[in-house]
């Protein structure tokens, strides 16, 4: 019986890996849930699983859940909250594996401390490799337990790497749908809405993933995830455009061989990997090979896609460079959703907040929460003095 | 370093093996090789590599290399000839790999004593494993030494295989390029000439496997291969047609991750990857990732193939029938290209030949070359009665 905590237990991947929990009763107890502010989906969560101990993100839902949970007779399990609430599911005695699924930096901290508490930790959040990914995979080579990753591309270059060693290597080669906009003419960049990039043609997703597809950002934080994760410069890290996303990732050794992992789309089955990792068990997430009929490739455009480029080179100056990358890049994703800027601005702010923060080494989580918070106010600024250029620019498009 | 023998080392897969020790010569050793008939390679490999041992098959062949050889002051090296030759070359105690690839069943014998000396066989012979499978991985088993597929298809399963453990494999996929008459229907197939039987769309090889490659009866024999050597039942090694012949083969795992292989389609990859399994080191041998368009696949139409469909009963049934099916397809093949019969002719003497054998478990190699030979009169007594028939047809199809 594995023992898991989830962090993040009411978002998408936590919700994906309760329900692949619900299929293998006899393997998988939920022992300890950390929550956002989705009280209702809390409470369900707790009367179906009964951890020990569930965390909320604010002191007021915690108060509401205890009282809930004592009401349908739950009163053991142990209700807490804020930052030190997570950090205290994530550091769990009992828990074996943790799944580190908070969205964003506020799960950070948390998965740091589940890693210096031995854990064996599932990611799945992006920050914890893009922002903190020095940190948090030197920690978890002193505690000598594994990282597993728990997204498609990454989970299939671990799968791909049971094939040799390390040190035979090649590269790694991560594919990418493209995005909606793989065929877009450049020229037409400027006047993308919002409506056309929140379409992405392979994955239903988040709304700032879905934007970080069509920019080809979020594959720029693939590539710095899976030099962090697995210890590769950037020169060793490729991105093949890959349409039907049906193919996860290659790895390429030095031999001229390349293994490929492919499966169906389906985030169950990168959870199952991890939490059964080193063994596979049976499940039903066939992949209907009979019907396999083509596969496209071509090698991704980063004039087109500068978000791209401006990850390769942040994943090479290390340091802040990455923590900015990320801010920049939620901060600017969230002025494009609101109609703030324009599709092509996206990387403007973030190549100008990039520049502007430094390649140091980063000591600790506090310290990435610094560079984090510097970054978005630097991306906020850029914002204010941009608008009515963009404004200016769509008007443009229009006619 | 690496001791090696080579059985056939004048053919295509001998020469290769020479090729990639030549481009590691502080790696590999060659210490044994045993060749055909062709005397002026058998010199000038004897020459270059100066094993201590080289064998013949005949004698006065061999009583000329040992003349040869001495006049070129290297007497020191013994020649041998015939079936003992090369069996005393596949069992030298210096060896530490053997290369079986000797076509046909002249193989079998000295494969099967270089297994029973505990020696890590490398395996290009497909009679080692289509007509004495059984015998020579259960003797391989018993020595706790590994049989090394040196061919795409099963060499790229072996790898995959690395992606877990043999009791969590769902079923393995080969692929096949589908041959020059994927496309061309099957109403003309008993006017197919052998010129155009020996257009083969991918790999440059021999004309027996060309053929068996058109027939699909190639893939056959390697579904049966699969089963031998992977110790899997037929229904878990399935076929795909992949006319660019990219990828080699995949492996379906239990929890519905599928790893696949791709590479050049260069034969010293395979021959690299065995000599050097569980390591790997670098080759020039690179695929061009970036260069990857379309792969495209779909089912194999056993209807219009029906000699795949031969390779599956057989392999289901076991005995001496995979031995009859090698042998009455080597015998009709050649017929076909003699053009005694047609095309569609030979899945019709392999069915005969094929159910007129029995499926009585073989025990020695002595028995393989008894059905062997059985099935060969068989089938050649079948053609004697079929030429008219055949003759007419082609008639026909001409007007």
């Amino acid at each position: 019986m594995k023992c898991i905590a989830i962090l993040g237990s009411t978002g998408s991947i936590g919700r994906s890996t309760l329900s692949v929990a619900e299929s293998f009763p006899d393997r998988f107890e939920i022992v300890a849930l950390a929550a956002g502010r989705n009280l209702d989906t809390a409470f369900e969560q707790g009367r179906r699983w009964q951890p020990r101990i569930i965390s909320m993100a604010a002191e007021p839902d915690a108060d509401v859940l205890r009282s809930r949970l004592k009401q349908a007779g739950l009163g053991k399990i142990e209700v807490v909250h804020g930052a030190a609430g997570t950090v205290k599911v994530a550091s769990l005695p009992e828990a074996d594996f943790v799944v580190s699924a908070i969205v964003g930096v506020a799960g950070l901290e948390a998965t740091y401390e589940a890693v210096k508490a031995g854990k064996t930790v599932g990611v799945a959040n992006k920050e914890c490799l893009v922002a903190a990914g020095e940190l948090i995979t030197a920690e978890a080579r002193r505690q000598g337990k594994p990282l597993l990753p728990i997204d498609s591309e990454h989970n299939a270059v671990h799968q791909c790497l049971r094939g040799g060693r390390m040190e035979e290597v090649e590269r790694i080669w991560l594919t990418a749908s493209g995005g909606p906009f793989l065929n877009t003419p450049r020229s037409e960049f400027n006047a993308i809405t919002v409506e056309q990039a929140l379409n992405h043609p392979t994955w239903k997703m988040g709304k700032r993933i879905t934007i970080d597809s069509a920019t080809l950002m979020n594959k720029g934080f693939e590539v710095i995830e899976a030099c962090r994760l697995f210890h590769l410069p950037p020169s060793k890290v490729e991105v093949m455009v890959h349409p039907q996303s049906t193919i996860h990732s290659f790895v390429e050794f030095i031999d001229g061989s390349i293994l490929a992992q492919f499966s169906v789309t389906d985030m169950r089955l990168p959870i199952l990997y991890a939490l059964t990792y080193p063994e596979r068990i049976q499940s039903d997430m066939r992949f209907p090979v009979g019907d396999l009929r083509h596969l496209d490739f071509s090698p991704p455009d980063m004039n087109k896609f500068p978000c791209l480029r401006l990850a390769y080179e942040a994943a090479e100056a290390g340091g802040a460079t990455t923590v900015a990358l990320n801010a920049a890049d939620e901060v600017a994703v969230a002025a494009f959703l609101e109609g703030s800027i324009g599709f092509d601005d996206i990387p403007r702010i973030i190549e100008s907040t990039v520049s502007a923060s430094n390649t140091g080494r980063l000591e600790s989580i506090a310290q990435v929460l610094e560079a984090d918070a510097d970054a978005r106010r630097y991306a906020q600024e850029r914002i204010l003095v941009m608008p009515k250029k963009s404004a200016q620019r769509r008007a443009i498009s229009v006619v």
